[in-house]
């Protein structure tokens, strides 16, 4: 797919991935690296039914879905031109399996909890899940994403009607009912209340990490190198999560099947293995 | 503010308003239209504090959301290019009173109930809000009107768990808690599941229905005329309601405080008065 990212710093990969994901301890744009979108999502590939990318932005949030592909939209080349700045950012392309190609089933999906907008967005193919058992929210689509990410925001409601004191509590069962679905297939997953970014890994993940001293760095899939030192502030920590290393010269890390990973403020404030 | 819309016809009109809505019985883009905002949503007006337009598609939901005027707004511009085809649309232009000017407290705000995005925009000023008692819904921003919108939906979740058989009986709820919140100051409210749309006039609403025969219309605050029969087909319905009449040529029907109507398709199918 498309981007790496630190502040200021834009270049194109071209790679497809299905998932994206972005925290950081700056309010970071997104606009250049979007552009990849435009070339990379639907055009000749097999992403081609639907994209999406939500930014939080003090305190609020906003997503931009749209259920073409991303090669055709002018909403996927709008998002090149606006900065939009966000310290977590989770985004999207859709290859449909379960449920048909429209807007209702266009990842990101969206619920209100405890007074924070939740985003997610999921990977993958699960089987048996119209068995779970559903408790607050209701998907409105049609596919097992959507109706996943509603069951585990009843669980975790009916368990935490409000935000635990020690949010440890909720990033365990979190953890826990992530497994519960990666049993029932495959579940990669981001998720986010807007301050923490949730990763849960079930067969492909990866991160990096950019902090001072910044680097170079070169691109897996197109003959771009970025210096980002040139770009960034000692203070910058901006962390990129997606379902393929973007670059080949720097140490990504992939996450582990079970494996969920808290983010705040780009650096992983806890890590849950299976 | 902005438009006039029968199927295929698109005009400006250099009134500001508030509120907009439009209910369809065939799926009708507001692209043209929509350039009403970038030039009367806080270039010189007071309503410079954010703009939001929410569309209803097969089922699925959308919205923008701005809190820069739209007339600086690529958002805003966007939606002038892209033809988004919906049955209902809910817009707003705000003013802020109550809660800051940032994306949290921009309008339309959105919940899910039954399975359905539910969305929402008010106009107007409450006193003693926060008293109301919240029940299933928290609002993220600080404004008087998400707040009430919880409180609404709450009270309606609360009574309805499930869609009533006889969505009457829902209608007539709906309606008294609109006159719960007529009577905390000034409620002008458009409220859409994606098939009906609520209009509930405090101060000021006025609608136009255009059917076949179609015929001219000539816009209030601009030189333009429309044949809407040049445009449509014998069977298309819109109705467009808005804070204050559009056009000085046709029978625009002012609400009446205390009145909900309920549209479907186009058409008022049920209305509730004080």
């Amino acid at each position: 797919m498309l981007l790496q990212r630190a502040p200021g710093v834009y270049v194109l990969v071209k790679r497809m991935c299905e998932l994206l994901g972005m925290s950081a301890n700056v309010p970071t744009d997104i606009c250049f690296s979007f552009s990849g979108f435009l070339h990379r999502g639907g055009g000749t590939g097999p992403h081609r039914d639907g994209w999406g990318i939500a930014f939080y932005e003090e305190g609020g949030y906003r997503d931009f879905r749209d259920p073409h592909p991303s090669v055709d939209s002018p909403i996927a080349r709008l998002i090149c031109d606006y900065p939009i700045k966000s310290n977590v950012v989770i985004s999207h392309i859709r290859q449909a399996n379960v449920g048909g190609v429209k807007l209702a089933n266009t990842h990101p999906f969206t619920r209100e909890m405890w007074g924070r907008p939740w985003c997610y967005a999921h990977n993958g193919q699960l089987s048996g899940w119209e068995r779970l058992a559903l408790g607050n929210y209701t998907p409105v689509g049609s596919t097992d994403s959507e109706y996943a990410y509603c069951w585990l925001m009843g669980e975790i409601r009916r368990e935490f009607p409000c935000p635990p004191a020690d949010p440890t509590t909720l990033w365990e069962r979190l953890h826990q009912l992530c497994e519960q679905l990666r049993a029932l297939g495959v579940f990669n997953m981001l998720l986010s209340d807007g301050g923490y970014l949730y990763t849960f890994c079930a067969t492909k993940l990866a991160h990096i990490t950019r902090c001072a001293p910044f680097g170079e760095a070169e691109l897996s899939d197109a003959e771009m190198t970025v210096n980002f030192a040139e770009h960034t502030t000692p203070d910058d920590i901006v962390s990129v999560i997606a379902t393929e290393p973007l670059t080949h010269n720097e140490a990504w890390q992939r996450m582990v099947p079970g494996e969920l990973l808290v983010w705040r403020d780009g650096e992983i404030q806890a890590r849950y293995c299976p």
